[in-house]
């Protein structure tokens, strides 16, 4: 095993800590049988994560004297839903699982949100760990207690928030992902730079070939970098009553975007790539924000094969669709905005017509 | 208005007020209008108490100047699942209700326990307030922060802990209620007294008749009191890691009385007298409890009309009924015990057999 970074979350007594590096896997099973009563085990995975990495994670709870149990929940954002959790139920139910067991989300964002809204409400809430293995799920959404399930009026509409009570990141976990998959968790590496890390972005301008290359020690920096960023903001905020919206740069964009096409068209780091440049743009117009940083911003996003312009669709469209998002109070929706790469503002007095001023302008130019 | 009670349940920066009292849902307008920000109201009930007191309560809110819309759930055990709370969310979600709004739960346990797990995960969590009208919510399921919902295979298997801002008990609204409604709550009035309050215990014992005849003075210190030891418990103990579980004197057997029948034929009060006597006969036989305690408990369940023999079923149906507790743990059943009035201990040590023999033993004459 290479060297192994750790950051923490500093949530008082429920502090976790996020392990990262190459084999981290193989950490689990110890670490699950020095908790107290050793517990049940339940993997939550989707079948092409578990085919890849499922048996790795069993052998290393197993070797520590644990029994498990696994359930595979159906691949795709359009089972992100209360039907899939209610299964989930069915199936715990029917094993008897108790709720002193400890829940394993093993799999990218849409398996982490499921299993920990699942870990949160089953019995009242079980233990939850989170093993991700995509990059969006390990530079982000496995960090901070963020669970959900859609609905079909919205992204995100229900869940809780949650934390695990440990995380660990196998980098090894991304040789399968698909080229596409990384890069869409590129774009959440690229806003967490933005957002609070300028060190990172120059990073990133300087060693995005081997990022995307999946040279192991550039990820395992690049993804402890994003966590620390992560833990930062939600061990000040952690339930999103300020500052942590900020960790939704791009995202009011991102959401209407996924919304408007259905969920299908974009992945959400897509259309989070989207939302960084019209955030930006925003902020020039805004914020008097230099045009240089948009650039930088943009060359960043469509190196790594990102989509940086708007589906088209009408202005109406944009603002029913912009105002549809969970951080709306009493109508006006919040923006983030930057002020410069590593430093964001949030702000709720941007009148939606100048956003989707933005959205026009950046529309795709049909062909 | 009539003098009015205060506790607080003491949950840190989580802390919040229980008001109780002849007339108190007057006070609820001016408490909202209060909060930061004139929060959205929605009041979650159904259609037996919004008829008589739905009203009264919006009154009040109005009068504070602020709007407010009601949405009703079916009455009864039944539909204490998913699919109510997937109607809550889509009203919810057309009437365009913000994270920020505050959800006021008007009715029975059954509303408060979906009307909290619905704001507990409604965009993973909006405001919550208590107004609870049946003497169990009042004394018992309003306080706490227990929100779930029922499972086909279990009560209460899906939910999470998600406490009230606030929680308004306004006793005149126990005026219209049915007198077997009254007489359930009065079970768990008891078993408050008997796990932690015993001059509760004999102020049951001298003004019983005054509180079945929801004489306003006493009915008011009784809630009162109840609320003190539920405050108490839940201050030292919130997320049930050991404490708290002394709560559930009588309701490892009432579970399993509520499962057996299908939660038709006894309400959940009537399930938690007879557990109540056989929590009694349990600790005569493992800890050498003096019959007379059981003989006094049974004398105050049966002058209020409430059950105290189990309905027949074989030992292996009872078996099963009392391992589906949410408390188990590696198959061990917890069972509370009395130790004397006002003093309970939890064990897991019981063997089953001994709790089925009371069972047994307990199982009503058939005629
Ligand atoms: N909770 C949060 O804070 C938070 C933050 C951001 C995003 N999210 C949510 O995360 C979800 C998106 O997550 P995602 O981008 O990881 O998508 P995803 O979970 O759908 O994973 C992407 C695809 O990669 C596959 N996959 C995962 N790991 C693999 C591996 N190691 N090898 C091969 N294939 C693998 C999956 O089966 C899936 O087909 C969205 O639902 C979004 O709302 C949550
Ligand atoms: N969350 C907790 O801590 C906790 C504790 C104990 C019980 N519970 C739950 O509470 C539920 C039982 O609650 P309940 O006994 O209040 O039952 P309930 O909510 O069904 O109410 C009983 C009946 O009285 C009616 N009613 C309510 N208030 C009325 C009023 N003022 N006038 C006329 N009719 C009125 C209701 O419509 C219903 O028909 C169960 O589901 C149980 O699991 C929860």
């Amino acid at each position: 095993m290479g060297s192994v970074h750790e950051v923490i979350v500093d949530l008082g007594e429920r502090s976790y800590p996020i392990r990262i590096g190459s084999g981290v896997l193989a950490e689990v099973g110890t670490w699950l049988a020095r908790q107290p009563g050793a517990p049940q085990v339940l993997i939550v995975t989707n079948e092409a994560v578990n085919s890849r990495w499922g048996e790795a994670l069993r052998s290393s709870i197993k070797a520590a004297g644990l029994a498990v149990e696994t359930v595979a929940i159906a691949d795709g954002e359009e089972h992100k839903n209360l039907a899939t959790l209610s299964m989930l139920y069915d199936r715990a139910i029917a094993m008897r699982l108790e709720r002193s067991a400890t829940v394993l989300a093993l799999g990218g964002g849409i398996v982490g949100d499921v299993a920990g809204f699942f870990a949160a409400t089953y019995m009242r809430g079980t233990g939850f760990v989170q093993v991700p293995t995509t990059l969006l799920a390990q530079v982000d959404s496995s960090v901070g207690g963020k669970t959900a399930v859609n609905h079909q009026a919205g992204k995100n509409l229900i869940g809780a928030f949650y934390q695990p009570q440990a995380v660990f990141i196998d980098t090894d976990t991304l040789s399968t992902l698909p080229k596409r998959e990384v890069a869409a968790g590129y774009a959440e590496v690229v806003k967490t730079a933005m957002l609070g890390d300028a060190e990172l972005f120059q990073l990133l301008e300087r060693d995005q070939e081997k990022l995307l290359a999946l040279d192991p020690a550039v990820v395992a920096t690049v993804v402890a970098r994003c966590c620390a960023v992560k833990a930062r903001v939600v061990g000040a905020d952690e339930r999103e009553r300020g500052l942590r919206a900020l960790l939704n740069l791009g995202h009011t964009f991102g959401h209407a975007v996924e919304a408007l096409t259905e969920y299908r068209r974009y992945k959400h780091g897509e259309a989070v790539a989207i939302g960084l440049v019209a955030a930006c743009r925003l902020a020039e117009t805004v914020l008097g924000l230099n045009r240089a940083v948009t650039e930088r911003v943009t060359l960043l996003l469509t190196a790594a094969g990102l989509p940086v312009s708007f589906p088209c669709f009408a202005r109406s469209a944009w603002s029913g669709a912009l105002q549809l998002d969970k951080k709306v109070a009493h109508g006006n929706v919040l923006f983030v905005l930057v002020r410069a790469i590593g430093d964001c503002v949030l702000s709720r007095q941007i009148p939606l017509e100048n956003a989707i001023d933005v959205i026009m302008e950046l529309q795709e130019k049909s062909s």
